[in-house]
């Protein structure tokens, strides 16, 4: 099975306001392994303002939680050797966000979001660090706790959403 | 002078996605006192989803740090016994976020928002707590870091967003 490079492409038919692409007016995130980080580079657009010419922060906060859910479903399937849109499919749930805003994020330049999977607790409940960039200018750091909240390949989804 | 009620209304002109009257795609998030705790109340839109008749996590940690922002300044003009339309006037910008996702918040009820200083320190570092609730349930729960970056009596803002 060929590979899907783009984490939201191996999540098809989802409404999420950040990453769905069943969204018309969501952000639309797109997320790729680099190495061991899941990156993902996003253009704010006008209306993404908080303070004039910044981006704004609950937007910031959107696309951390959306990447960071996004990385979580790679990393499990890459840890268990397959592709990304290989049986059984994942989708994780946000437990936590803890987010320091550090600079202004500027809303004219594309943003770099730079993720990785810090630790795992009993296969289910994954920790990843989350960094912001302007260019070389980190604005932003995060931590983000997810949650496997459904899996493909079990007939019962009680544990969705359960945490 | 006549007490504005609305926080919002204390801030015209501002362009912020989640509380600013000038965006016309934004939230427009509303912040009025109860007592000592600022209370804003949202209906989520059919595109504010994360999961199906869900509301998106990043939506909601977008209303949560405006509304802090919003009460933060409330709260530091009440500390001065004026009016929240009356000069000075003070703006707050985001230093961190600390959101837990305790359940699912559902998407077709009007969520409220709960919020409250409950600590100052060096007379510009606000922390208030922040709790959202879906009819009596409450669903997230938030610790938010807001600092104040501007007030119309200074003549520099050098401070700005200096966190």
């Amino acid at each position: 099975m060929k590979e899907t490079e783009c984490f939201q492409d191996a999540m098809p038919g989802e409404v999420c306001f950040g990453c769905g692409s069943e969204n018309p007016m969501g952000l639309h995130i797109r997320s790729f392994w680099e190495g061991d980080e899941g990156v993902c580079r996003f253009q704010p657009l006008a209306h993404h303002q908080g303070w004039p010419a910044l981006t704004c922060g609950g937007i910031i906060a959107t696309i951390i939680d959306c990447h960071c859910m996004a990385t979580a479903m790679a990393q499990a399937i890459r840890n268990e050797g397959r592709a990304l849109n290989s049986e059984p499919h994942y989708r994780f749930a946000t437990g936590s966000v803890n987010i320091r805003y550090l600079k202004p994020t500027p809303i004219d330049q594309r943003l770099q979001l730079r993720a990785c999977v810090i630790d795992i607790k009993d296969d289910r409940k994954y920790t990843l660090r989350c960094e912001v960039y302007a260019g070389d200018q980190k604005t932003v750091e995060a931590e983000v706790v997810a949650v496997l909240v459904y899996r493909s390949d079990r007939s019962t989804d009680a544990g969705r959403f359960k945490g």
